[in-house]
């Protein structure tokens, strides 16, 4: 198996910790996206839409999409699971996971990708051009004040995102913390609960990688 | 078990055919979101993000989101698997409907909520308000335009998302097809093959849901 992975980018390190936390170790290839390296003509042959993280089988067949690769490495590597150990706590993570990208991951990525000028035609990933929308940009900012609002209020209560237990839902919501940088976000001061789980995860080797 | 629904929503009735797929048939309450009956005290308790569809298990348990209920299902149901059968087709799976969802049924969304006036300051679910943005309408109506395209090329060569398999990614592409009408949005004449599999999936008995 090898890793299409982009080192600065915050999709590729949702896969890189997933990785650590399985304590395993992939050959990783760098695809350098801030000079559109996903849209040459070797990459497209590998994954049409330009897509990374893609992760290639020995076979050749490539899967795309951070919780696609995540769960084959699941299913592949079962001990230490991550998506959840019952029928009950797979939903509430899958419910969770999917949230946190949208209203985190989603969220950074439009403020991002709607204002800065190296995005310009290209608002949305893919091989479609997509205009920037300003508005859309601010709204990113807004939703993640609202997020971290969110999250404060949920780690008052609780260690982690599904109770005590680390799993996939707590990678996306604090790549989404680090990400959130980019739109120059951080989290407030007087969101203590929030910044004492972030201190935790951050303190996990899994979040040097 | 019970389902709270609401017979003229999509992402509601992406849950409806994955039970009817399954073969199951459980109980399901009609919360009225054209009234804003989510937003009612004794919903709210259930769901404090006021969210449809939600499955809510004997014990009282709710779980929100369509495919954290379908996965749900489908632990308790393994037969007839629709999110797939090896670990390569689960994971393909899982991309085709995070793409599908993202480009599809997320698309036609931002083109209904970001246009309706009923949805004046609630273009995103959930408790948070966010003004509309006309600029994201106009982008979900061309983003429609592209996915129409996208799935002719890929239907093309395919009978279904996933090959010869019938799986949940189907049934995500489907209902979004639907969907579309509600920005009027219909498949255009000449994609052939995206009609061909559409009336194909419209005639299996679970299209009824």
């Amino acid at each position: 198996m090898k890793l299409y992975d982009y080192a600065a980018a915050p999709n590729p390190r949702r896969v890189r910790i997933f990785l650590a936390e399985k304590n395993l170790e992939i050959e990783t290839i760098q695809i350098d996206i801030r000079n559109n390296e996903q849209k040459s003509e070797a990459f497209l042959k590998l994954s049409p839409l330009g897509e990374v993280p893609l992760l290639q089988l020995d076979d050749g067949t490539c899967i795309s999409q951070v919780n696609a690769i995540c769960r084959y490495i699941e299913e592949i590597h079962p001990e230490n699971p991550l998506f959840g150990r019952t029928a009950l706590e797979k939903a509430l993570v899958e419910s969770s996971n999917h949230q946190l990208n949208m209203n985190g991951i989603v969220a950074v990525t439009e403020g991002f990708r709607n204002s800065n000028p190296m995005f310009e035609g290209r608002a949305i990933a893919g091989p479609n051009s997509y205009a920037q929308i300003p508005a859309l940009a601010e709204r990113g900012l807004l939703r993640v004040d609202h997020l971290f609002r969110d999250l404060e209020a949920h780690f008052a209560a609780s260690e982690f995102i599904i109770g005590d237990y680390f799993s996939v839902a707590d990678i996306t919501a604090f790549v989404t913390m680090d990400f959130a940088g980019w739109i120059k976000k951080t989290i407030p001061e007087d969101c203590v609960n929030l910044q004492r789980w972030y201190d935790q995860v951050n303190a996990r080797p899994s979040s040097n990688a």
